[in-house]
C-alpha cells in the first residue's frame, strides 16, 4: 500500500493534524509528504519586503509571481519552514522523515516555463518567471527512501535543465509523485471540506465528482487540485480525494474518471 | 579518497567559490559539505524583530542564544537559505547534492545541553536553550548517498530524542562527520586566510601548528575551529586544515596532533 498525501501550504492547514495522519498511515505502509509552502512564503516576502504577486492565467489559473527574489524566499519558506516543521513532527512521532526537491537529490525534474497572464484584458508573456512544469519524477531515489522505512516529504520546487530551481505547483508535483510510485491513492489535503457546490457554503461537499464534474464546480486554487487529481487518475493512480487537513476532516470528495 | 569540507555561514564566505571547490573534488572522490549559517540567520532574525544574542562560556567560546524562535529561524536559514543555494549551485555545475540534517534522515543525532553562560561575571545555567552536542551519526545514511554518487550537504541540526531539532556548533558538525567515514581529510573554509599569530594581521597565517599550540593561539570563533579539529585527529582524520573560502585563498593552517 502506497499512499501520498499532499498537505497545503494555506493559512489553516494544520501541521500537527498532517503528521498525526502522515505518521499513523507510514506505521501501516508505504506514505510520501508533499507539501506546499504558499502561506509562510506571504509573511517571509512580507518581512523582506517583496510582497507576494498573484498572476492569472487565461485559461483562470492563479499562481505565484515568481521573480529570482521570490523563488529564493520560496524555497526559503518551503525547505526552511514547511519541510523542516513537517521533518520534526514527524520525528518527534517516531517516524524518520527525510526531506527532497528537485535542487535535493533531483527528487523533481522539470523545465521554466514562459507564463501567460492576463493583465487588464489583455495577455502577456512572463519570460523571468522561475515557475516551472514536471517533466520527471526520480523514482528510484523515493524508492529507495521508502524501502529504508523513511517518509520522504518533498517541497514543490524542480530542478531545471540549467541546475536552477524552479517552483511548480504543488498539487501536481503530488499527482505526478503519486503517478511515478504508482500510488493506491492520492490524498489531497487543503483549507476547505472538499470540492463545493457552493463555495460560500462549506456544508455543500459534494462526496463524488467525476473530473468533468468537479471542472465544471471548481474555482479559484481548487481549479488546480482538480487538474492534479484528472492528471493522478491519468496516470493510473485509482483513488483521489480532496479533504480538509485538521483532525475531525468528513471525507471530502473522491474524484473519479 | 574522501573529503570532508565545512564551509562557514558568516559573511565574507563566497558560496560560488565553496562550491566550485566541491564540484572539482567531487569528479574525483568523495565529498560532503558541511556548513554553517551564522549570517544568514542574523539576517532572518532582524527581518522578524527578533535579533541574535551571543552567549559565552565559562571557558570562552561563544555560541548563540538559541531559544525556541531562534532555533526556527536558524534551521530556516540553514535549510532554505544555505543548504537550498548550495545544493542549487551544486546542481548548475552537474554534481548531484542531497541536503540532510538531523530532522532529514536523523543525520546528526544529538542531545540539548543546558548551557552555562557567563554575564556581568557571573556563570549562569540557561535550561530553555536549544543547543545541543552530537552522538552520533548516520554513517549508513551518509555511506548510501555517496555510493549513489551524490554529495551529502549536511546542516548544523541535529534531531534530539524528543524528535526536536537542535542546534549544533557547525566546525564540531564536520569534524564528527569526518572521524564517522574515515575521512582522509576535514578542511575548514572560513572568512580568515587561516590561524594567524597576530589576529589583527592576515598575513601572520601560522602554516602548521599542533593543537596545542592552535588553542595558545586561537581567540574568538577561532576557539571553536581549533576544537574541531582536535576533536577530528583523534577521531582519526589524518589532516586537518583550516582556510580562507575564497577562490585564490592560501594554503592557511595545518594543525596536527
Amino acid at each position: 500500500m502506497t499512499l501520498v498525501i499532499k498537505a497545503g501550504g494555506s493559512a489553516g492547514v494544520d501541521r500537527d493534524a498532517v503528521a498525526d495522519l502522515v505518521a499513523q498511515r507510514a506505521r501501516r505502509g508505504r506514505v510520501v509528504l508533499v507539501h506546499g509552502a504558499s502561506a509562510e512564503t506571504d509573511r517571509l516576502s512580507q518581512a523582506f519586503g517583496h510582497p507576494a504577486r498573484t498572476v492569472v492565467s487565461p485559461s483562470g489559473h492563479q499562481s505565484r509571481r515568481t521573480d529570482r527574489r521570490t523563488l529564493e524566499l520560496f524555497a526559503c519558506a518551503a525547505l526552511g519552514v514547511e519541510s523542516f516543521q513537517y521533518c520534526e513532527k514527524l520525528q518527534a512521532r517516531g517516524i524518520d522523515a527525510l526531506a527532497l526537491s528537485g535542487p535535493s537529490g533531483r527528487a523533481l525534474v522539470g523545465t521554466r516555463k514562459d507564463i501567460r497572464v492576463v493583465e487588464n484584458g489583455r495577455t502577456l508573456i512572463l519570460r523571468d518567471d522561475h515557475t516551472g512544469s514536471i517533466d520527471s519524477v526520480a523514482t528510484d531515489l523515493l524508492e529507495s527512501v521508502l524501502r529504508d522505512g523513511r517518509v520522504p516529504v518533498i517541497a514543490p520546487l524542480a530542478v531545471g535543465g540549467d541546475g536552477l530551481a524552479l517552483n511548480v505547483d504543488g498539487d501536481r508535483a503530488a499527482a505526478r509523485v503519486a503517478a511515478a510510485l504508482h500510488a493506491d491513492e492520492l490524498l489531497i489535503l487543503t483549507n476547505v471540506p472538499g470540492l463545493l457546490r457552493d463555495v460560500g457554503d462549506h456544508s455543500s461537499v459534494v462526496p463524488t465528482a467525476t473530473v468533468a464534474e468537479a471542472e465544471a464546480l471548481a474555482t479559484g486554487r481548487m481549479k488546480k487540485k482538480v487538474m492534479a487529481a484528472k492528471e493522478a487518475l491519468a496516470g493510473g493512480v485509482p483513488s483521489v480525494r480532496i479533504r480538509a487537513a485538521h483532525a475531525d476532516a468528513g471525507p471530502g470528495t473522491v474524484i473519479t474518471t
